[in-house]
């Protein structure tokens, strides 16, 4: 097991608004032989996701800044190769928070890993909908929008990782779902495979008002639930359309994730509709994850809960996968597939 | 009891910008008899409150517009001069919807008319600490902030009537209590009489980062929780220095009545900091007024929560002085007293 090298991406620098391939640097390391408590994990699919890119500020934002020169984090799946900790061994499948490289050489607790038993689950769909964007539409489904049988919930980013899970939760309640994604290939995706009722491409409305009237059409019962990924004009308008009592579960706000300023319009709308807008963020919630990667899981194996993945191939393709999906290329979870050398 | 005859305000036509005294009429009517059921009441006095100029507006808000040539809603406490309903003699003290008139003649449940029995308790209190802004306060401090003891909590227009109430019962809780306000003397008014830890005189402040600079130092702890009037500037500022987990009662936009702009700069801290902003109205919460009501009637009675009155005389008044409460010339709440003929 000696003199394997291991490739990996260091965070060399931080982006002014979009990021670029220079703000990365990949560099090959000896793997160091294996300490007492230390798994080796060999990596098959790195996880790439939208909060990545507000890891790459200096700014205090919810998760700390990914230091510069160091590996970036994110989630992974692989198998043990090699293990000095109790409870791992040889030929272990498990999902961690190993971060852009082949191999991770750590303690389990300090990158999160814990053994999956993969039988009617794709091992990928741990980064995806059985893993952390399974869980944030889980949580802000149930547990922020609530949505009763016959309610509306809206969906940004509804092609994405996140947003296709969310609807598709939303719809099994009960609930009218429509969904906004930017392209008419996305929205296909999102009302022919995944079933939600409508969806509508943002980037066919130019302002608010366009998209306030795209919704009206789509939502005639008004917005009694919202799961917001995006922010900007997309929540300008689904607050124009909201009902009384509408909850909005503030998930992300891409819009403004390279630095564009997003002013949320008319705040009146929170007023005099009574809304509750709530930010999350799933690490907060350690304690639901069991519970909803338990029912995610049941889903998935029953063929009940529907995804897409986009893969790149190969450690090189990691930053250029997380530009694509920053400038919304990917359908569905974006990930890296390692092959083994 | 005949050929009394009864002054009325009137709205006449809907204001653009600020109202006007023009946008109200003074007429005088005979009082015609009572129909059974029934019930004749006197005024001592007429509430004034910020919703009204909502209501003034054409458009949908939370409660419907007031009607054209119609009585001006609004609170009245007064007593039963005649009654033809077998829940109300002559005598009683009531508190109810009476309008901007020197008498009521209504069925009591047209009124939402409800016998009283101040003993400790000033008569006016009923439209204020111990009436609908109290209820407004005890709502959006116990079931949207509920402060944890040590937590801050910022209260905007902390020298009206709701923002008043907000921060003794929020420093009842235990928290460190910071009120901003409109000018010196409201804040001595606040820190000296309401016994809030500090006050913020909002127009000492050209902008929300100075502003937020003046909250930064009147909660060195950041911000928990947050009782918001206002809007605009205010609300950015308070965002700018909110905790995780900040909790932000909408309970007013004063910033925005008269139809400026008011938009939310930065609703990333929202996501960042994963808080939770809700829009309430009391009227939705009915069945918890007679819990808030009891609790605040005690407070009263026993000198424990304290509340100034700016006080109009005559009916002559009632439209300036909700024109003086629109412009911030009040100081706690605006009522108007009436003297009997």
């Amino acid at each position: 097991m000696s003199a394997r090298s291991n490739r990996q991406w260091l965070l060399v620098s931080r982006p002014r608004g979009m990021p670029s391939l220079e703000n990365f640097r990949l560099v090959e390391r000896a793997l160091p032989a294996l300490e007492p408590g230390q798994v080796l994990v060999r990596h098959r699919f790195l996880s790439v996701d939208p909060y990545m890119r507000g890891r790459m500020n200096e700014a205090k934002s919810y998760a700390p800044p990914q230091p510069l020169d160091q590996v970036m984090g994110g989630g992974t799946v692989g198998e043990v190769l090699e293990s000095r900790h109790q409870g791992f061994a040889a030929g272990d499948v498990v999902v961690g928070m190993g971060g852009w490289q082949e191999y991770s050489h750590a303690a389990p607790e300090a990158s999160a890993l814990r053994r999956i038993e993969p039988r009617a689950i794709p091992l990928s769909a741990y980064l995806g909908a059985v893993g952390m964007p399974g869980v944030t539409a889980w949580y802000g489904v149930t547990r922020i929008i609530a949505p009763k049988a016959g309610e509306t919930v809206v969906v940004s980013a509804a092609a994405g990782a996140v947003g296709g899970i969310a609807g598709q939760l939303a719809r099994r309640a009960g609930a009218h779902v429509v969904g906004i994604a930017g392209g008419a290939e996305k929205c296909r995706y999102v009302t022919g495979e995944l079933g939600f009722a409508e969806c509508i491409d943002y980037r066919a409305h130019a302002d608010a008002a366009a998209l306030a009237g795209a919704l009206e059409a789509a939502c005639p019962r008004g917005i009694d639930g919202a799961f917001e990924n995006v922010g900007g004009l997309i929540l300008d308008a689904v607050l124009m359309r909201a009902n009384p009592f509408a909850r909005i579960a503030l998930c992300g706000l891409i819009a403004g994730y390279n630095g564009e300023p997003i002013p949320l319009a008319a705040p009146q709308a929170i007023l005099v509709n009574r809304m509750r807008i709530e930010g999350f963020i799933i690490s907060d919630h350690p304690a639901l994850w069991p519970q909803a990667l338990g029912e995610l899981a049941g889903l998935v194996a029953l063929g009940q809960l529907r995804y897409r993945e986009s893969i790149a191939r190969g450690i090189e393709a990691a930053p250029q996968a997380l530009l694509d999906l920053l400038a919304g290329r990917n359908l569905g979870k974006q990930l890296v597939e390692l092959t083994p050398r």
